[in-house]
């Protein structure tokens, strides 16, 4: 079995910003491709400022959520407006998405069972 | 193709919460039971007072992103605190779940694109 932290964000204790990005893909377009610049662009954001992790999860009928935590607003603007990061969400407009909903939000509270690093959240 | 709003939350404008619940599941353990309380869950949640709308993901490694909107911080606690929902709970601690992160967020922004009824966060 992989290990657990390999899914789950260890996010610290809140409050911080979250960016929960749901999408329906059309499956039949491209999906060597659009998993090679999903595997970019995790690594990206992962090297962004106020990064603080990822999770994601997609069904078999193309339909996904990938929620990503930032220390601020601030943070999760700037990888939002970041160049390469651009280039991914047009070709993703164009091409891999047939329809997406983005939401910012603030984590005000937070609790979780078995999950390394959150003790601060019991 | 299944319709998109067969994936959505029409949610309305912001200020809304989202639940966000990620969880990794034992694949071996009673896959029909589980599918089961889901359904009866999702369809239990949209009964109640400030229900806004579900969206959920589970990839082929048990991973899993569900999202719950609520009006407010009072009608997430509420459907939390429900006697149904609370014995669901308690069998997923127990039988379903390796571990699982519950955060409660305030939305402030959203934006989306062909996902009907969302006109409102252009």
């Amino acid at each position: 079995m992989e290990p657990v932290d390999r899914y789950f964000a260890s996010t610290a204790a809140p409050p911080y910003v979250a960016v929960i990005f749901t999408s329906l893909r059309h499956l039949e377009d491209d999906a060597e491709g659009y998993g090679r610049m999903a595997e970019d662009m995790d690594r990206l954001a992962a090297e962004q400022p106020g990064y603080l992790g990822i999770e994601s999860a997609r069904d078999g009928d193309g339909f996904g959520i990938t929620v990503s935590y930032w220390r601020d607003e601030l943070s999760a603007k700037a990888w939002k407006a970041d160049a390469r990061h651009k280039v991914a969400q047009t070709h993703g407009q164009e091409h891999w998405y047939r329809a997406y909903y983005v939401r910012i939000a603030t984590v005000t509270r937070a609790y979780a069972k078995d999950v390394p690093h959150t003790e601060h959240t019991a």
